[in-house]
This record gives structure tokens, sequence and C-alpha cells, in this order.
């Protein structure tokens, strides 16, 4: 267990920044108060992500890098480096590293997925990651200078983008992992197969028995062979309205 | 409620065979007592196909004629024709017409649905239906004279070949509807959108709330504009072992 010295808070949060608790071997991570917070979806992708000991891991889109952080803190993963295009998220992200003293493993790179240069130029990783925007360009009023508005919308990046950026990340027969919206699902298998990363598994989670899909987590392997798992559902509250033993389980009984 | 003679049953109905009724305004099918009888997919199909009063149906791979049977007993569709590339079957579905006495609204035709002639000589339709052979022809052991593999595996057409007919076969913004399991819905998707059959509803089947989807109800729309809904899963089984309310009201209370 990680203790965080107050000092060293002091030094590295700003005041219109919180410092959280991961609740996940001490792990803290530095975010704005008001701003684009991590959620739901980032922590499920990190826990339906497999790292093998050793694992090179990038994350994709990774804002706050909250999905390497929880994956620091659970897996056996040798490095794992944040790509996202605001430098401000990559400063903050690179201060969440000195506050969780994770120098060795951890790194963060300001980019875009769409420079095939800066992505030729990394090392080749066993699993990727992502959280993407979810949302067409096109689809509902969007401000293109506002941050959450580049973190949730196709703005910077397309779904199409993001799965080319993968191939090219990925070693041969690495793992991709991504968190979705199901309305999404038809374009993400057609893009996956159009750029070789085959659709190997998927888990839909629902609200509650009784609903809809409203997140879809997909497993791809780069070059791999044709065989889709569906995984059981993954129900997010209970009948009485209180979070589902998983969920419990995920949030706050992981280690 | 229409009561089947008993002498048109005797002149009608072979040894080998038996006579169900569907529990749906008297409607009635013959089915062989040893072979290929419908299951709980191609209900499952008929229910989830919308139809409109005044549409003209076409189900492929039809078999014992069991998906439009269901949905002349429940819908009110102009007419309903069946393809189906076994002439025995198609001869016991014309004997199960005059059973019901369905002559002006139903008929069964032999044919291949590789045969573009003859998909192209059809009037076309507002709505078609298929639960086609699940298995790629190269999966698990099959004997090619076996009928039964016949419908079970891709022997005598493939899921492109479905959906290569199901195309020729409807009219502009016509909706299709297919059964087919979870494992291959990458494929589906894909081949959807090559022909250009919009992938608009999907519906997954879970044995209970606590296990993954077994089979997928889909549909598709002609040229249709891009988005796709999802559904609340169907259950068929209860945490009692007993059937779900739903598949009770499917069959037993759907009148």
């Amino acid at each position: 267990m990680l203790h965080i010295n107050n000092d060293l808070i002091n030094k590295l949060v700003k005041d219109d920044e919180s410092i959280d608790d991961l609740q996940l071997n001490g792990i803290h991570l530095i975010q704005k108060k008001e701003g684009f917070r991590f959620g739901v979806d980032a922590v499920l992708l990190a826990n339906f992500a497999n790292v093998k000991k050793g694992n090179k891991v990038i994350d994709m889109c990774t804002g706050t890098g909250i999905i390497p952080f929880i994956l620091a803190g659970k897996t056996k993963a040798s490095s794992l480096t944040g790509i996202e295009v605001q430098r401000e998220m990559v400063e903050m992200a690179n201060r969440s590293i000195e506050v969780n003293g994770l120098n060795d493993r951890m790194s963060f790179i300001c980019g875009d997925l769409t420079d095939s240069k800066l992505l030729k130029s990394m090392e080749k990783a066993e699993v990727v990651t992502v959280n993407p925007p979810y949302k067409l360009a096109n689809s509902g009023i969007v401000n293109p200078n506002d941050k959450n508005a580049i973190a949730r919308h196709e703005i910077l990046c397309t779904l199409e983008d993001v799965i080319i950026a993968a191939r090219v990340l990925l070693k041969d027969n690495g793992r991709f992992f991504m968190v979705h919206r199901p309305e999404r699902l038809a374009d993400i298998f057609e893009l996956m197969r159009k750029h070789r990363i085959e659709p190997k598994r998927v888990r839909m989670v629902h609200p509650n028995t009784k609903r809809e899909p409203n997140i879809v987590l997909i497993e791809g392997q780069r070059d791999g062979g044709r065989f889709l798992k569906w995984e059981a559902p993954l129900y997010v509250y209970k009948e009485d309205g209180g979070y589902s033993d998983e969920i419990e389980e995920i949030y706050g009984r992981r280690q």
C-alpha cells in the first residue's frame, strides 16, 4: 500500500483539481473538479482487458489516464503508456504518475491518433485499450473548442482512426480492448474486419436485467482467426436499485 | 377457429408424419415424426418479425413452412410464400396448406436460393424472413445427403447466399428478419452491409439472466439508414427453471 505524502499533494495538485483514491493498491488519480471525470465505462474496460505479466500496454484517448492507472494497480504489465491529444490532460496525467511514484512503469504522450509517423515510432504493444469518443461528430450540438466535446464526439478522431491506430500499435496477434455503445456495433465489427483486428469477445452491459444494453465491451485480435465469443451480460443494478454484486466487486472489493 | 376434418387428415397426413396444432387460430402443421421438426428459433423469429396488413412475405429455407404458417395465423399479410430446396419438404408444406384451407394466401416453391433467375422471376416482397442453416459447412462431421444436415449446415447455401437472395427478393426499404447464432454476428453485420441490407434492430435471446446469449434475432432494411437499435434481452427460462412469462405468452397465450 502506497501512502501519499501531503507535501507531494500540495506540490502536484492544483486548486481546480481533486485527487481521488482508486481503492486499488493505493493508486490515486488527479482529475479536474469541473470537467471530464472518469466514468463507469473506463472502469469496466480496465476490468474487461486481459493483461498478462510483462505485457506492454498502450491506452489511446487516455484522458486523465484512468485506464492505465487501474491496470498499473491490478496487473503486472511491464509498461503502460497513454496517448492523449489534449496537452493539459497529458500534463495532469504526468503529475498523477509522480504522485503515485510510478515513473518506472508509466508514461503519457501528447499526440494525435491520426499522426501515423508518431504511432510508427512507438514500440509495439501486446495490449491496446481505448475508451474513445462515442458519438458521431454530426450528432447533436457540438462545440469543437469544448474539451468535453472532444472526449465525447468524433471531432479529432473517428472510430476508423482509432482502429487504424490500434492496428499500427499492436504486435502480431496482440489484443485490442474497447468500450463503446451498442448502437455502433455494426460499424465496429465492419471497421475491425476492414483493418484486420478480428472481433473475438463481446460483453454487453445492461442497467438491469430488464433493460437493453447501453455499453458494449469488445476484444479483438490483430490478424486473429474468426470466432466470436459472447459472454454473459453484466448488469449494473439489482432489482432493488442497488449495485449488482459484480459491480460492487469491480468497484470496492477487487483487491 | 378452424376445425380440421378427420377425413382430410387421413387423406393428407402420411403414416410417418404428425399433424400439430400451433395453438394459433387453429392452424395445424404437418411434420415428419422422425426428422427435422421446428424449434424455438422459428417461433421466436415469427414473433420478432413485424408484418403489416397487406404485406407480401417470403420465407427462405422454409422447411415445413412453420414461419409462414405462424405469420398466416397472427398477421394480416396478403400473401405468404415459402422457398425450400428439398422437394419432399415442399410437397409436405403444400399438404399443410390444404389441411388449413389457406390456398388463397399461401404457397410453397421448390428452389435454390442461389438460382438468381428464379428469384428475379418472383414478385418482390415487403418482408423476407429466414431461419437459415447456422453452421459453417466445414464445422463438425457432416453427411451431405442427410436432410437434417442440409437444414443445419451451410451445404447448399451460405450466409452470404441468404443475404444476396434477400436483397433480390425485397422491395425498396423492405424489411429482412433473420434468426441466427450470436457467434456469427460479425459475419452477419459485415455481409448485410456488403449487400446493403442495413442492420436496424437486434434482440439477443439468453437461456436465463445469468447465461450468455445463444440465439440472435436481427432486423435489417434494404438500403436503410444507419441506426442500430438493441432491444432488452429475451430470457427463455426463469430462475426456478420454468419458462419465462414472455415465452409462455409467445407459446401459449398469443391469441
